[in-house]
């Protein structure tokens, strides 16, 4: 966590122990929301009361994920009240833009909420306009609303009522470079992040570019340079910068603007992103230096794992995790950091589940320790 | 369960609530191992206390199984006395002949063992000989073993001091076929089981035929009619057909005898197996019949779901589950069954714990409830 | 070749030595259109003219088809006199039920006309209707039309106007299954048809089943027993037992009727077909019988090879190309045969190709002897 | 072709019209040597007149590349005396260093050489040397051998009696810089190249790491800054820049000395080489410049294709041949380029073939020409 982080706010209560906490989907019938199904219903603290799903609404949940064929649940359509009268959390698994409205309707009636989609993931209103193309119909949500990625702004989700999960592209870009600019460490704040996505990452709505014909067999860039997650990863590091300024230990202000030079990738694989970061070191900065940097960063990191100098971050190892691996590459001035986490795990709904776990006062990694299937 | 199952013995006590039950693995170097480690670790009431591998002795469990990168468990060379004084169950991810002795030593000091290899699933050693070529070591742990596929044989393996886990392809066939022939449905006791298995079947050793540019876009039948899982599948249905003799609602005696043509496939994946079954109906009857003897095999099974008449199973939607799905097709005499598992889940480590969960008097599928990753 | 087939119509006289054919497609915007323009543009007789495509028109191929990229040609709207201006043949890949029309208006004009859609594929436009569910716009076309599997009916191919070719499911049941039938060796005419295709046979159109995350580590059987390839299959077959009526070895008369119970499945992979069939042997009919019939069936056959015991097919072997590949097993009563084709190119394109140089009096393998990709 | 190149030696004589070159090939059981077979095999001019290969000596070649079931050729051990009077030209896909003495013993009796292996891609015995840990067996090979990258060298390429075919990253990157560095574009000689390989690269023999389970759904990096094809990739393009020294338009001598910072990574696929360069671009230089040098450099080259700006590479476009598809992006004084090829084809055995059309002086592209498999 960041060193200059303010005084965590006072934890919430715990849940009586045994006590479930209740929990509603909103949006579940994209891969987002299976996922997020997945970890809910074995989750030994959260009672699934309501699964919300505007075009499949009575539907048993077997039938729109077959993986769940065993389940009692069905869909029915959004109900603000019904979802306040069920539930003391709400998960957001809806399109972007379709976010806001509901999010208001539940905080307006108490509800905390967790929101896997980019619609609150700025807290500046002319930045989501920016990078949105339109502004968002609640401004204020955008106020309340924290970026929920733990391992760097875990107080701040402790006590939140709105969080916004970060992409799962900026989830794996952030982890990896914040440990190097914080402690000062890249001769400037730019990294080249050429990432490998898997084909989940495109969601569940038939397009001819995510037909296994089209994919399988194809690695393929895309959005070079022009991808809207890049200012997302900018405004998170950014902020990394500007916690650590004063503190770098050569003495030198940080300069609280990073810039991020983003290149995704289609893999030909259905989860997992393997992000590879590369920085300019500070002149004289050694391959001893930086790996004490991220294990500083990460020690007693539940979900975050540096591997050892002879391994090698493999999307295979998190997959179906909320974990992610780390592994680290000097030569000369040349850092190359890689990054792996499953995209609808840390990247989605994991991360949604150790947010919600940090709001209700839970253990953080409750839920989300199982090792990723090998193979 | 069979409706003519002897009386199960007493149940064993089961652990005080919240008391951990002490297990190790032995044999964790391969895929079979690896899923047993992934249940285990996160499984509520076992406790891992060590695991052996005789070539990988020494190592961080994280540098053979990526997955584990964050376990601080480390690989020991296998010490049947250390192991009982570690563990009250043991179990064995050995190859096929490797266990004889592993529990033959394990039982001799008491430790209760789940054998997840051949070598303990024929009851006649004779049997064995035949099926595997040479004697078995210890013919004494035949007479002890008991075959560990619950949803037939469950009040066996309660009490059972050696639980022998079925075979992957096994598995598949016999939940898929069983109803059928205890229901005296079928016009002979004769399956073709025409099989699809991912490439994690053929194990962790390096071979051509497993490489991925050898099994991508490769679908291939093998061992076609010569596989020796035929007469594991054959005595199981053997068994079947005996229990449910003299109850044959149509008033004719079932043969006891049960022949199946095995076809086993590698399909370019890595998990799952679909089997496609086909047996001939006796004269007049429905489809109606025949979904109906499946419903009452499985009702309140707790990892077997038929699924609707419009869905037809598929191994993805039980990746990395113990959990199978059947799908039933009838036309003229002819029955198709479709039966979907993991092979390394319900097709072996997901069972084995499944086994343990029974053998210890714990819920039985504790652990084993999560939904399946979707995709 | 049917050993009782009719004596074949005159050649058609070879195009001059050198001379390349016109021709032009129909609907070249989905698999089967690339396909067949892959194997057109590197034909060394044939000469694309023109490339019609109704919702892409004006677009270059290399837009369309990404592996097209070098490509001058552009897509245009169809236009039947243009057509038969350009070309003297012309190949339709029209979707099932577009190409009656474009057949009559090409046949009109005199362009000779290989239709690789289902329009064509029975002569009995009772058949046609009861399979499609509704009347063949142009009946007399089904008249016209011969069915474009070479190594079953060669002769009626070479002097075609109009040719249908196979569905890929009957191409690699039919190839397998013939010779049995043809030598009398199989107790009924009866095959139980356990084919396993890759997700290209769906088509391009975007649709949820055929992305990359919902296939890859899927198999999954689907309309089993109801699938409208099966009375393809049947009346090829049928054929086969017809024209074989009499010949048979054993003095028994072939029944001209052919059942075929036929189970698809969707396999994790882009490409290919395996179909494993199930056939009951007449008492005594030995291994070695068998495997001579299929010797005599397919001696000589440029694109067929039965494989030695001791290999057994893979979809992988055939890829990119028009071959099949054969394996035998016989154990008792049973024969298995595996069949594996390229769904898009025995199954589709390549014997679209095959046909067409037979029509115009070529080497009938001429562009198809390439080996497949390896891997 | 480099504008700076020397007059081209007098092409050798074509051989007459229809006449067909006798070629052997040396080491045929991997995958290169079954790309090799598949291009020779099909080659409208080239004869194989025996295929040498030391562990699989006297298997019919079906058994080793089951693609080649129709074949009637068979492994052989290699003699040079024999291959000397069978062939005018050898090709050599044995493993890196087992070709020099293979080379030797041909260029002595006089055969020609394509030596596919690494053993002769440097000039100096002192690289050579350094990289590979060894040193050279027959420096003076290395004094003869050119290197094969047509679209940079050809002229080289026509008269060569021994040619080394550059390494499939090196090919894929070279292409990708050449253009932007040879123009003079780039501000400093400094390439970071992010690339994604398919498995085949890592070969046919059985290792853990290249199974279908461990690498299935794997992204992954390896040998990150420290692959050995990284020097070659510097030695190429520097000849580049010594070779455009003086031309830039720009008035700036280019140093001769590029830096590539190479970062390999295995993606879940059998084929293929993405190759993402990044390179910073001197002050002012816009997009439109860029695009203009690669339509320079690359005009008229029959196999290698620059996309129009809204199309990506991919390499499912270009399986199965010999082509390289390019991309462009420039964002500020950032170049991304998006080189993909076949790693088996362009990257081994197809420009194998291509050189060996040069060689002889035949059509540069014959039997190249084909479009790749779609999907």
């Amino acid at each position: 966590m960041l060193p200059s982080a303010p005084p965590p706010p006072p934890a919430p209560p715990a849940p009586h122990a045994g006590a479930r906490v209740s929990v509603v989907v909103v949006g579940a019938s994209g891969y987002t929301g299976a996922e997020l199904l997945r970890y809910l219903t074995a989750h030994p603290r959260a009672d699934v009361r309501a699964v919300y799903g505007h075009s499949k609404a009575g539907l048993p949940l077997g039938e729109v994920f077959p993986s769940l064929a065993h389940s009692a649940l069905r869909l029915s359509a959004f109900d603000p009240d019904a979802a306040a009268e069920e539930a003391s959390v709400a998960f957001l698994a809806l399109p972007h833009g379709a976010s806001q409205e509901a999010a208001r309707a539940l905080r307006e009636r108490g509800v905390r909420v967790v929101d896997l989609s980019a619609d609150h993931r700025f807290s500046d209103p002319a930045e989501y306009a920016r990078v949105y193309g339109v502004p968002h119909a609640h401004p204020a949500l955008l106020a309340e609303a924290v970026y929920g990625l733990p391992e760097l702004f875990r107080d701040e989700v402790r006590g939140a009522g709105l969080v916004a999960c970060p992409g799962c592209y900026p989830t794996s870009v952030a982890l990896g470079a914040a440990p190097a600019l914080r402690a000062g460490l890249a001769r400037d704040a730019e990294v080249i992040a050429d990432c490998k996505s898997g084909v989940s990452g495109a969601g569940r709505a038939p397009k001819e570019a995510s037909l296994l014909s089209e994919r399988a067999e194809s690695m393929q860039g895309y959005q070079t340079l022009a991808h809207r997650h890049a200012p997302e990863m900018e405004a998170t590091l950014g902020r990394v910068l500007a916690a650590a300024a004063g503190e770098d230990a050569r003495g030198q202000r940080a300069r609280g603007v990073a810039r991020v030079h983003f290149a995704p990738h289609l893999a030909p694989m259905s989860r997992g992103i393997l992000s590879t970061l590369y920085l300019r070191l500070r002149a004289g900065v050694t391959a001893e230096e930086v790996r004490a940097a991220y294990e500083a960063s990460y020690a007693g990191e539940p979900l975050v794992t540096l591997l050892p100098p002879e391994q090698s971050p493999t999307t295979l190892a998190v997959r179906g995790t909320s974990r992610c691996h780390l592994g680290l590459t000097v030569k000369g001035d040349l850092l190359v950091v890689h990054s792996a986490i499953d995209n609808l795990g840390k990247g989605a709904a994991g991360q949604a589940v150790q947010c919600f776990n940090l709001m209700v006062g839970l253990d953080e990694s409750l839920g989300l320790t199982a090792a990723g299937l090998y193979p």
